[in-house]
């Protein structure tokens, strides 16, 4: 036998940065735990609640534990919006469809119905082309607006772009058309009885008419009964409560780089959620990546050339005010931002990363992305960032997002079902892993890196 | 607007192959709903028991719904080996751990205990080195083999080869260092107390010694107790038996090719599993992808030039005896045989997959593979098929596997936990597309996959 224990005593020590990263990832991560103790601290940390305030104070904490430098709240204002208790879609004509079930939540933003609900027909449309098209017929009515995200699109997130824009404009466009309220189909490719809440707008100058949405079986259902009763009606009933603004605030920690130091790798993801569930992926399992890859490199002792920046954002969900009071706080050194990563694709098997980067620092960035090939992580695609970093696209910040295995992501996105027993652990510890070479190799890398490299 | 109507009308009669495929996968196809029926119809399915008979009958009218040609049963010999209704592992001294929970199976052919059990002293080993190291220190013991797949190996089937030499062959290394049965750590990354049984062997002038696998969780109570209680008795009750050998099938099917029809491409998985679960992973999945390919392709009438030949084997799981009877019936064609693709890595997303084809046939199935670089398949690395097809190995026919991501296999791989919940339609439908993508332009290749061509 060799004499093992010598290098045994000190395995992380020694060689290659990216071996050691995964090796102390799969061997002893600890995003899993991370995650855990989130989901358990603060389940609904919707912005402006009780429960994101939480949030914050166990971020910083695990910021601190992690050994991070210059560990920090940046403050931000955000909108307060409450769900409240009432959240119902009833069919009142004709009597013989009253039991069908047609499970809703709010849409967030929305306002609410009177206390006795809104009670009138229904229009069912697949667009707002289809919607403009039926003229005055929407006057007076309920919107149901029923497209799917489109199954046959390869890439979920890219049929999530596709049907999303229904739940984020569906309410101003059911207004302007003369209806009352709008009926969403929930975004997600599953079929089954769980609505998928999100993020919705109002527009000045046009009538603010309630929203929520349906489940995507409750949405077969209620076609199918549009299809044999066209003069069916529902009522709907919500309670949510737009409370104005209250401070809130990003969470901030970084490792301080060596001979780049002034040269800034951001590495981010939200702190704040949807109020159902446990945002267990959205982005619970972002947070928990950003702070285990952080906590891997200190672990390992591994200090880049460039100072790495974790930001754990306030409100992406609902008006990115974090992503935009960091940028503002930031703008002196905006220009010394040479990458900034986003993890918000849910904690599944990491596949790769997308990034807006070009020329050199394109091929170096691919070259790191080239090691992360036995972990199944070494896709390098175009694209940008999270909805996060993307407010840094203005200043030419390079973009970067860590992608991961899609499939399952809107099964559970913005729903009940967001659970920590959603994610898996190992899954989970590999995303972290592939953050962490990322991001330290990108702030070890050489000038090909740097802002002054043309893109 | 454009007139859509024409075109919507024939939409899968049109285009490029692949995009056809893809297309039709994702928006209708039947692949889940094939598991499904066959989780329902056959739940159980070990060689030579009812439930496998049910599934060969299941399959081959599958394969004629599925429009193929030329289905007929091929007859393999099997083992008959049954579980029977008792397996207990318990602590009988020292009295105060006996309520220890070490939940245990049968490994699959192991013999029985007397029916008052084996009770004896347990000697804890990590390896066959460990255990030989030990010399008499395993005389009338049972012999616990406890060393885990190593968490840190990026692959886990790398892990699971790593650590599955203690299932298939603890049970001869305890019986010739004088053990009298063997406790084997279930094969899985996750920390649990679901056991998982599998394969092992005996050997001829060997003393057959019964064997089980206890529970992850359960392994390591079991070594924490024996640290504290060296002097620990455990007692192991298996009522298992071995009923001989019975007559099986192989399933076949075919696509007629059109030019080199002469030519064949084999598409295979197992059609048996072992006994708990419902084998809806292992090899499920395996099945429902490849009748779902070959369905895909009859469906949108893909004829290739090679000729396409499904095969789903019987006994993959403990004596590929039905490879090897496929080897036997063949053997005038198996030079014919350009590509032999094998799928039984769980119906998880498709990654893309191992090949030991080389030089010319290799550069054109990483064409091939590079694809399916939207559904995130295009990987295409070096290594072999799966257990059936490697039979053909010898006759130097070109292997290949469709791999899939891989985190999530073990923790159900021949567990009660092999369910179809454990499965998302989507990725199963994903996995069937890129099998048929494979399959289907792999027989429509040119003369580079062609056996002539020098390997």
């Amino acid at each position: 036998m060799f004499p093992a224990f010598a290098i045994l005593a000190f395995p992380l020590l020694q060689g290659d940065p990216v071996d050691r990263i995964l090796a102390a990832a799969l061997g002893s991560g600890k995003a899993y735990a991370t995650l855990r103790d989130l989901c358990q601290v603060a389940p609904h940390r919707l912005s402006g609640s009780e429960g994101a305030e939480r949030a914050v104070l166990w971020a910083k904490e695990a910021m601190a534990s992690a050994g991070l430098e210059s560990v920090r709240l940046e403050p931000c204002s955000v909108p307060k919006w409450e769900r409240g208790k009432v959240a119902s879609l009833e069919v009142i004509a004709p009597a013989e469809s009253r039991a069908t079930w047609l499970p809703v939540l709010a849409l967030g933003g929305s306002v609410a119905t009177p206390s006795s609900g809104i009670e009138a027909g229904v229009i069912e449309v697949t667009s707002f082309e289809d919607l403009a098209a039926k003229g005055e017929g929407a006057r007076g009515k309920i919107v149901f607006f029923d497209r799917p995200m489109d199954p046959k699109v390869l890439d979920p997130f890219e049929a999530y772009g596709g049907a999303v824009d229904q739940r984020g404009r569906g309410a101003v466009e059911a207004a302007k058309h003369g209806g009352v309220a709008a009926i969403v189909r929930s975004m997600s490719l599953a079929v089954d009885d769980v609505p998928h809440t999100g993020a919705m707008h109002y527009e000045d100058g046009t009538q603010r008419v309630p929203t929520a949405a349906v489940s995507t079986a409750g949405a077969e259902r209620l076609s199918a009964l549009l299809r044999a009763k066209p003069d069916l009606r529902l009522r709907l009933r919500l309670d949510c409560a737009d409370r104005g603004e209250v401070p809130s605030s990003n969470v901030v920690g970084e490792i301080r780089g060596g001979k780049l130091a002034d040269e800034i790798v951001l590495v981010g993801a939200h702190l704040d959620g949807w109020d159902v569930g446990q945002g267990a992926h959205d982005d619970g399992s972002g947070c928990a990546e950003v702070l285990e890859a952080m906590r891997l490199l200190r672990a390992l002792d591994l200090r880049p050339a460039r100072t790495l920046r974790a930001v754990l954002f306030m409100n992406e969900e609902n008006g990115t005010r974090g992503a935009r009071a960091y940028r503002e706080a930031h703008r002196d050194e905006v220009a010394r931002h040479v990458l900034a990563i986003e993890t918000d694709r849910g904690g599944f098997a990491p596949r790769g990363f997308s990034t807006d980067a070009a020329g050199d620092a394109l091929a170096a960035l691919r070259a790191i992305a080239a090691r992360l090939e036995p972990a199944g992580a070494s896709q390098l695609r175009a694209g940008g960032g999270g909805a996060d970093v993307s407010v840094l696209q203005q200043d030419r910040v390079p973009l970067m997002e860590l992608l991961a295995e899609p499939s399952r992501y809107f099964d559970v996105h913005h729903s009940e079902r967001d659970t920590l027993d959603a994610v898996h652990p190992r899954e989970l510890e590999l995303g972290a892993a592939a953050l962490a070479v990322m991001a330290f190799e990108a702030a070890d890398a050489g000038p090909e890196l740097s802002r002054q490299t043309p893109r």
